[in-house]
Formats: C-alpha cells, structure tokens, sequence
C-alpha cells in the first residue's frame, strides 16, 4: 500500500550553503527553476516580483530574508546588531506591503531578536536561523494536521475537486486543501483530483496541476464551468479548497468562483470542505458582509496570458479577486487543531483553545 | 424612448452584385471583416474554415452557396440544371459534414427546385434565390419572435446573464437568447447584460460581449466563475441562454458551463429561461440521457489562444463541449409560438400544434 511520494517545498535553506533555495512559481508549469539566493535583495527580488507566492510561503522566505541580511552584518556588538536587523526588516518590509504575513514573519523574527539581548552576535545569529527554521516548521506541522484532519474525511479511490492552489508550493510543505491528496497519496488513497483552472490568473492550472503531477497524483483538469458536469457524472465525491480568511460564523473568503463551487456541491450533495490554518480564522470579523473584495484590472481577464486579446477593445469588465462563501454552504472547515462544523461561531472559537 | 439600434446581420445577400456578405467570426473580436463572396468556392471555404457559425447562420449561407453555384451554370433545360444543381449540393454538402443545419438547408433547396420543375432555367434560378431568402427571413422572423416572447418577462433596468453566444451573429439577426436584448434595446429597456466569457472557446468574450457593444448595449464581461458573484450582490435578474437541443421533458443541452449557471440561478432564486427555436425542440429524445456528450480535445483547455502553454505538459483533461441542464432548474423555454413551463413534457409538443 503506498509509494513514497516526494513533495515539493517551495522555500528551504540549504544551510551548508546560506542559501534560499526558492521554486519560482512565475515560470511554472512550463519550466522547473529552483532559485538560489545568497542575499537579501536576492529574496527582496523574489517576494517584489511574486516568484514566491501563498501567504505562508511568502512569510517563510521573508523569515529567511531576515537571516541572510543580518548574517552578512559586521556588527560586534548585539545593539550593532540590532540596529542592522531593523534595517534589513525594513527592507524586506517593502518588497511586498500588502502581505499580512510578510509582516507577521518579519514581527516574529524582531521578537526573537529581542529574546536574545545582551547575547553575543554569532549566538544572535543562529537564533535567527533557528527562529526562520522555527516559522517554516510550525508551517509545514499546521499543513500536515489539517492533512490529517483533512484525511480522516475522506475514502481511498474518492473524486476530490479543488479550486486554485491551496498546495504545498504555497506553504512550508503539503498545502492546506491539498495536504490530504499528498498523505492520502502516501498511505495509497488512490485519489483522483480535479482541479480548476481558475480564471483569470489560472492558478489551478499552471500551480495545483503542476504539483500535483510532479508528486504522481492523478490529477485532471477542467474549466471552470465544468465543475457541474464531473459532479453530476458522480466523479466528485468530496471538494476541498483553501481560503484567505474566515469570519467568526465560518462565512469564508477565498478565490473567485469558490461560492459557485460550493453552490454545486450541495446542488450534489457533496460535501464542501474548507481547509483553513486557524491564522486565516479572524473570529474579529463576525460575517463575510465585513470582509472587502479586491477589484482587479480588466487585463487579467481580457488580454493576460493571450497571443491577442481575446475580448473587445475597451469592453467593461468585473473582476473581483474572490468571493465569500456562506458558512450554510460549508460541511466543515479543518484546521490544525481539529474540525469545524456548524454553527461555526460556536465551535470555530474553541478550535483556538484545543492548541495541543 | 429607446434608439435606432444596428443589429448585425452575419449572413446576407447583396443582391445587386450576386455577393454574398458574411461576417468573418474567426477574426473576432480583433478584426471586423466583411468578407464578399461570389462564388460558391467561397462559401465552401467559409463554411470549411469555420468563418460562419451557429446553426442557423450556417444554413444560411449554405442556402446562398446552392443560389450563387447554381446561378452560374449554363444548362438551359430544367433537367440539365438540376444535374448542376446535384454537383453543387454535394459539393456544399462536403464543407462540414457533421452540420445538421447546413444539410436540412440543402434539402430545402433541393425540394424548391423540385416544386419548380418544367420552368424555364431562369424561372428556376429566381426560385432558388428566393428560397435562400425565405430560408434567412424565417429565421429572422423565429428569432424576433423568441425576442419577443422573452421580452415580455423582463422589466427595465434588468441585469440580465449570459453563456456562450447565442447572439444575431450565429443567425439571420437578432440571435436567440439575445433577441430581447436588441428588442429591448430599441424599446430603451437599459438592460446590463452580463457575458461569461465561456471557457475554454471564449464565445462570450470574443462573440457576445462584441455584438452588444457594436449595438451600443451595456455589457460586462465575466469570467465563468464570476457569475456566482454578480447574482449575490444582486446585479442579475434574469439567465437568458440558447440551446443546441431540448429534449421532450425539458432538460436542455447546451455549451458546458450552462448547467452550473442554472444551479446557481435557482440557488439565489434568479429565473433561469432557455431560448429555443422549435427547430432545437427534440421530442423523440425523451430526456437529456439521450444526449451524447462530445468531448473535445486537451489543447482548447491547455494551449489554445495563449503564447505559451497554461498547463503542465501532457496533463490529463476533461473537456466535454456540452453539458444538460435538467429541466427542474428551468424556469421557461422559450419559442418562437409561445412560452413553455414545467411539466415541459406537456406544454412543449403543444408549442408545434400552435404555428400561426
């Protein structure tokens, strides 16, 4: 039963080396580029130009950032230090400003910092290392609980279909909707996985059918629009997808077109599962009336990716960059620390006090 | 109230010069060719290379291709232009032989020539003119009367959504499900029409989102799975959609994508009307597990239209052209002699029985 299967990780540290080694994800699926990146512009570069993207992800190589930039100080004293590090933190803080969790990594790596007073640089050092090795560690168990949670789910030769790229390129290590496909894959699951393309930045064809292949899942991909036909033909039996954020009554805010997904799933009756680390749980935000969705440029949709355009000049377009599932339409949202099901503003709140 | 509107006409005849002009949809909507065909080589070539399309614009053109052949033949007994007349049927019939309307338009043509026997050659020749005439204005008259019909259940300022085209440019004029919105149009009904885009052929945004702005309407261009969204935030009223068949209770198939519109639809209780010339009504098929479903090839979903190829080489697809919306998801069918409601099994025979 089971192959070894060999996930992909995104963002690591050849440690031997100081170096970031970092999958560019502009240039996927059509070429395979692992980055090399020895400085802290290197990495700058990287988050400025979106060769890492997924909001774990992004935070992860910022951590590393960190690390090589303050490594590459000579300060001999830790106020020297300290006075570099705010530096290279406000450096990286402009490679991307609205990234929550560029900020929130480069926060951590600050605080650790402060841990360390009075220590001597080489030791201020090496905690840096170890608090970014700490951040992408945290990352990859959260994945792998959620995987597992995830995987109790669901039945070995299921159909799962998955909207955009809630994958192990994303984050440390398996993904959030996708961990369960890469442990089921593991244990010989046998899953076969529909993705979504995902109009108009198709992230569910150039990110989650790349990755999913590399790691020998079978994988299969549609259009958007025929999320209702696989269903109706029986080949969904669960659908699994990521988010960006969830209200305290488990309204959640994900990709653009994950609502009709999760329309169709209970047309089917199909159980609709959201993956969410309890970090994209904001129990602050009461409803998804709260939550602001992001217009994006006509460009995407009209001529972004084509030989030509593909629409009329000067055609009026909406393009909202997600939309917000209502919680009614979600079977269960799994974290980390176990799952979710309604009525989520009773049961989302204690998911925060079961921390293991 | 309302405006002159110009509806394009893909397929007529500039009688003075023996031209046939047609609209050149494979250039859409980068280029607007007019393309003038003389001879019935032409009409071949752009029937062959898919210059024309939709069904009934198909048959159409077809019908001037027998005029336009025929006229050049110098037979001058009935019996010897007719054995032309056979070599050009069989040579139009070979521009796209799975066509179902462009042989029923050959027939036509044929049985005219049939009704005219004993004629002198140019008696005849005015006679297949003429047919090919009636053949365009039938459709017309169908199309205006879907217009029509559908109109009436629409009201001012109506947001109304879209699949696939079903648009003036795939008939004589006014197209099917988009006839009331020209009807409307001309009436000053300010709709906003919402076009998906129609994955993976893109009809909706290279066909349908171009002919309403070339008619000035207020179109906005979608992505497919966009159109969960703009019924949640309330900008849609009604779902106007064409069809390809209908069979005998109802369900209808349709461009894929059609179906998870219909869900959605019924989901935020949006009504959800097909348009449907009773040529398309099947009542030998007795439900939509009669269809058969074509799939069509990887490269539409993977490569077509882009500079380089969205997708992981060699990826496994679904790519089914069509899909059946089931008839409970139908709130009217809509024909040229009258609205149906469920029980369509019912109301769609009595909608032949009542020809005017």
């Amino acid at each position: 039963m089971g192959n070894p299967v060999e996930v992909i990780q995104s963002v690591k540290l050849d440690d031997e080396n100081s170096t970031l080694i970092l999958l560019d994800q502009t240039v996927l699926p059509n070429e395979t580029i692992f980055l090399e990146l020895k400085e802290m512009e290197d990495v700058w570069d990287a988050i400025y130009q979106l060769k890492v993207r997924g909001a774990p992800a992004i935070g992860i190589a910022a951590a590393y950032g960190v690390y090589l930039g303050t490594k590459k100080s000579n300060a001999e004293t830790y106020e020297a230090l300290y006075e570099d590090f705010k530096k290279v933190k406000e450096y990286l803080a402009s490679s991307r400003p609205t990234a929550v969790n560029l900020f929130w990594a480069l926060n951590r790596m600050e605080d650790r910092l402060k841990k360390e007073a009075g220590k001597n640089v080489s030791e201020v050092k090496a905690a840096l290392k170890e608090e970014a090795e700490l951040i992408r560690a945290e990352d990859e168990k959260i994945c792998e609980s959620i995987g597992q949670y995830a995987l109790s789910l669901l039945e070995t030769g299921w159909g799962i279909l998955t909207h955009c790229n809630a994958g192990t390129i994303a984050t440390a290590k398996y993904g959030t909707a996708l961990a369960p496909i890469y442990l089921g894959q593991e244990k010989g699951y046998d899953f076969k996985v529909y993705a979504d393309e995902t109009r108009p930045l198709l992230q569910g064809a150039r990110l989650t059918a790349w990755e999913l292949q590399q790691a020998g899942v079978d994988v299969t991909l549609i259009c958007d629009n025929m999320a209702s036909i696989v269903m109706k033909e029986g080949k969904i039996q669960a659908v699994l997808v990521g988010c960006d954020r969830v209200a305290e009554n488990g309204d959640t805010a994900n990709k653009i077109g994950t609502s009709g997904v999760a329309i169709l799933a209970k047309h089917y009756n199909i159980p609709f599962y959201v993956c969410a680390p309890l970090s994209t749980v904001d129990l602050e935000c009461k409803t998804g009336e709260d939550i602001h969705i992001e217009l994006r440029p006509s460009e995407e949709i009209t001529s972004k990716w084509y030989e030509k355009p593909m629409a009329p000049k000067d055609v009026k377009t909406y393009n909202p960059c997600f939309d917000v599932t209502d919680h009614s339409l979600i079977t269960g949202i799994i974290t980390e620390n176990g799952i979710a099901y309604a009525p989520f503003n009773e049961t989302l709140p204690k998911m925060f006090q079961s921390n293991k």
